[in-house]
């Protein structure tokens, strides 16, 4: 599955993506957008495709898979993003390296992803904290 | 299981919330630490409700879930945390919410989590950018 993300994310083909997807698949994504479903999976992703990620590159660091069952597995992988479009006021953005768990199962044409969820590794953080201006903030312990 | 781990988290107890985990139990946190086993899982627990969250209350908002098969569910979850300590040079922390997926197995003794993920909601926000100094900020598509 990481692989195949990978390899449909590459190629800008929301169609490829989503079909990795169960047709009930959930997905939360970094910021914590939570979509229900392989058509509003294919719809983020044909949207960030095009516009967040268009010149981006997504590459695979690390996987981790335990099996559950016969049917049912659960791929962790480390990825690195390079690449992203100007966003946010910032103008060259700078590498992510994002943790994605992927929960997979296996029907009758094959494995699926049952459900989705990633997250931005913040370097030296233990924590997120809201200020007072409502913006999150990463923090460690120390830095009261 | 959101509302046995917002419990054990409301009594600060590390090895209740633990004892939710399989051994072998993967854990992403929401700045993409990924614990590893449920000794890992216990041990960053300890730490975060003695410190960071010792006088936090974490209330579940909404959850789903979907059976994958006879003995693996996976059931997301939303969070609120309020309470947290001062950290990240923020004295009095606002509220946070996050999306949580678990996923449980069912075994012998009943059932428990295989893997649990954590990510905060940013409203507004569409992903995240690494801005030149290093940050992550969170970012929508329009605000180039």
């Amino acid at each position: 599955m990481p692989t195949a993300f990978a390899a449909a994310w590459q190629a800008r083909d929301p169609d490829a993506l989503a079909d990795l997807f169960e047709p009930d698949a959930e997905f939360v994504n970094v910021v914590g957008l939570w979509w229900h479903g392989r058509a509003a999976i294919r719809k983020a992703h044909a949207y960030g495709l095009a516009v967040l990620f268009r010149d981006s590159a997504l590459t695979v660091v690390r996987t981790r898979e335990r099996a559950l069952s016969e049917t049912v597995t659960v791929v962790h992988a480390l990825f690195r993003l390079t690449g992203q479009s100007p966003v946010g006021g910032v103008d060259r953005p700078g590498d992510r390296r994002t943790v994605f768990s992927f929960v997979m199962r296996r029907g009758a044409d094959g494995w699926r992803c049952a459900s989705a969820h990633n997250t931005d590794v913040v370097a030296g953080a233990e924590t997120h904290v809201r200020a007072t201006d409502g913006t999150l903030r990463a923090a460690d312990g120390r830095s009261r």
